[in-house]
């Protein structure tokens, strides 16, 4: 079914942008990829999210999906016929939700403390932070090899994005002294699944971005 | 289906335990109900929701389910033979859950500054944003007599339980002025459905619980 007409507006280092990107690939959807300038938005980005003003946005049939848990969410619904990226289960579905929001809640919101903040303090006490959350996922992905089990789903797709954003040189910590689990967690997602390796960038570019994003008037990606 | 034991755990006066309510009595589901003291957690409770700590929590049959609106979801698919929360269509579905979302990250988010602030400046800065959400929702809105269109459900849920939360006296405005098919809206909720007049406490006693607040030790409810 839905075998349609879908458009991404997206921005390559938006680790938001890279979860639906990762999902089209899980499910095999072709799609028309439109790069947007996030210092000059187009017009085009303007009508499709006018309340937000962000993106990632997935137009389907002319019509915008907006906010990425929403939208991996809604490609899951309508391509449901291959790769489930969520359980059915109702519990284990609500699970998955609980993680997913917990990464956009406390992994991001600590780990931008650690990207934007020029004060040292400020810096510190978001590394502390989110060192912390990365403990709870250690112990929540246990002996696992995705969140969900044996395959690789909807927490996987919202925290892999994460991987690449640069959070141990910035902060600088070493992930695989510090979580070895979620360490080889990282690893399998991006050698056991080929829309993962294609997705992601690797992470110097991140790096170099990031500085980058530091030198210059702020766009949130 | 799931005719089993279900447990909340809960606080009165929390919005967001208001939408677990206004579920479980949409569906008719019965319950135990189980008043929390947030100032001395029980032990049920940080063994229930160890990361967040937080209220409400569904137990269902033994198990666990945190976050407002995933509850709500968790409700709506288990129990799911009778008064549909969401919509069935996965684009219906997606634009529910997005302005849900909006409720959280911007609505409540505006008004806890109205709540929270001592300074005239941070409090006329979140009532302005308030305003400015309040209206972007009356947009929404439009001329329909709930979000998704005919039928109470789930934006519905997530924004009613702000309507008690004396937005208005504390920021000083009127909701009828501003947006007169919102103020429309709140009362048609409460008027023609019982889950929500029996749910809601009066605006005064919440009124009384924020003024405490203010004046105790903070408490996130």
């Amino acid at each position: 079914m839905a075998d349609n007409k879908v458009v991404l507006l997206d921005a390559l280092p938006s680790l938001f942008g890279m979860r639906v990107r990762i999902s089209l690939a899980e499910k095999g959807i072709k799609y028309e990829y439109k790069e947007q300038d996030l210092r000059n938005k187009s017009s085009l980005l303007l009508e499709m999210n006018p309340v937000h003003k962000k993106i990632p946005i997935l137009i389907h049939n002319g019509k915008p999906v907006c906010e990425s848990l929403i939208i991996v969410e809604y490609i899951n619904e309508v391509w449901n016929e291959t790769a489930p990226l969520l359980p059915s289960d109702p519990y284990q579905k609500a699970q998955a939700r609980f993680w997913a929001d917990y990464v956009d809640k406390k992994v991001y919101v600590m780990g931008r403390k650690i990207l934007d903040s020029n004060v040292d303090e400020e810096k510190e006490e978001g590394k502390k932070g989110f060192i912390e959350c990365l403990k709870v996922l250690e112990g929540e992905l246990g002996d696992k090899p995705y969140f969900g089990g044996e395959t690789f789903g909807f927490v996987d797709i919202a925290l892999v994005t994460l991987y690449c954003w640069s959070y141990e040189t910035l902060g600088n910590f070493s992930l695989e002294v510090l979580c070895p689990k979620l360490f080889s967690w990282g690893k399998r997602c991006i050698e056991k699944n080929e829309s993962v390796s294609k997705t992601l960038p690797h992470q110097h570019k991140i790096y170099d971005f990031v500085l980058g994003l530091n030198k210059k008037p702020k766009a949130r990606t």
